[in-house]
């Protein structure tokens, strides 16, 4: 069956990758599945069309037959499950992979979404200057344990996995904060995420709309 | 084999439970599984043989035999992945109930955790008053749209699912804040989890601890 995703007809951060759709394109080259993209615009986004397939108006989506999905992570799941290539065959391995995941999008992306929200949405207000380094040492928190777990390890949990996928990606996002860059073994393992021939053709994908 | 979680010895709510320990236990008595409980301090969590266990110091954690999970989220998953009771049996429904899972703690738990730090952690600041406004706005951005997809369904998604488990945990969360009170079909979706047996148990299990 096709599967078809959906993404931005302009990406707002013009094709670095950190758009939700790379997650998902990376995921799919990963596991060797072909897939469509259907392009999406802002407008687009919030009309009932599109709500039917994410309640909350985002990108990406996931529909393959008469399966409709939304949310990254459950996405990455699915194709993690049904094909090789993102998880271990050990299940107890594979529950890892899992609690990987969730890691990386409830307890390392949360303030990586404030700091996004303090510079994008609160960027212009009045206690930017003082609070922004609080926001910042939230984040330091969660990275100094991360690099404290990874040590000197190529990826969280043995071989790489969907929770490694999420992981990076959800790193990704402070590359320009420069955050990353405090901790050379986290820096060090994105930098292995974005060396993988699935993840080059993944953000290959992407830059090639956003660049038009 | 014995399953183990760990909660806290006291809990920062004094029982009210919102710690994450009740969604774990609430998961165990929807699917009928017995758990022992290990109590962990606040100064132990942040020690080597907790953070073995949790690599960002928190609770809970599970246990089942050479089994270690940490995440709530993904010790949700293995419980409805190996028993009755928090899955539907339809392949494309489980999916989709993972996605509202994924949903739960990446697209509607954030804004949230936005607000609790916002009033525990910078409630002292002199930019509280002026900035609570914005941050409590982005939680009704979200709550506005999940309102809109739930309209006056029972659950998310047919059947009462680990995706509402988790749905109904991390709106809890706002209650003290009134906002879940602008929203009438929410407030009573989270008065049915409540009202479910598993989460009567597993808040009464909780209370019991942190009553004392």
């Amino acid at each position: 069956m096709t599967i078809t995703i959906t993404a931005f007809e302009r990406s707002p951060d013009g094709g670095k990758g950190l758009a939700r759709d790379t997650r998902v394109r990376w995921a799919l080259e990963e596991v060797g599945q072909p897939y469509d993209v259907r392009l999406v615009s802002f407008r687009a986004l919030k009309e009932p069309e599109h709500v039917a397939l994410n309640p909350f108006g985002q990108i990406p989506t996931y529909e393959e037959g008469d399966l409709v999905l939304f949310e990254t992570g459950s996405i990455v799941l699915h194709l993690a499950e049904r094909h090789a290539g993102l998880f271990p065959s050990d299940a107890n391995a594979r529950a890892r992979a899992i609690s990987w995941m969730f890691a990386a999008v409830n307890s390392v992306e949360p303030p990586i979404l404030e700091l996004v929200n303090a510079k994008i949405l609160e960027g212009d207000k009045p206690w930017t200057d003082e609070r922004m380094p609080i926001v910042k040492d939230r984040v330091r928190s969660r990275l100094t344990q991360l690099s404290a777990r990874l040590g000197s390890s190529e990826w969280l949990d043995g071989v790489f996995s969907a929770g490694d996928l999420l992981m990076v990606s959800v790193l990704l996002r402070l590359r320009a904060s420069g955050l990353l860059d405090e901790f050379s073994n986290l820096a060090a393992y994105v930098a292995r995420g974005e060396a993988r021939p699935a993840y080059k053709r993944a953000f290959d994908a992407q830059l090639a709309i956003n660049a038009r």
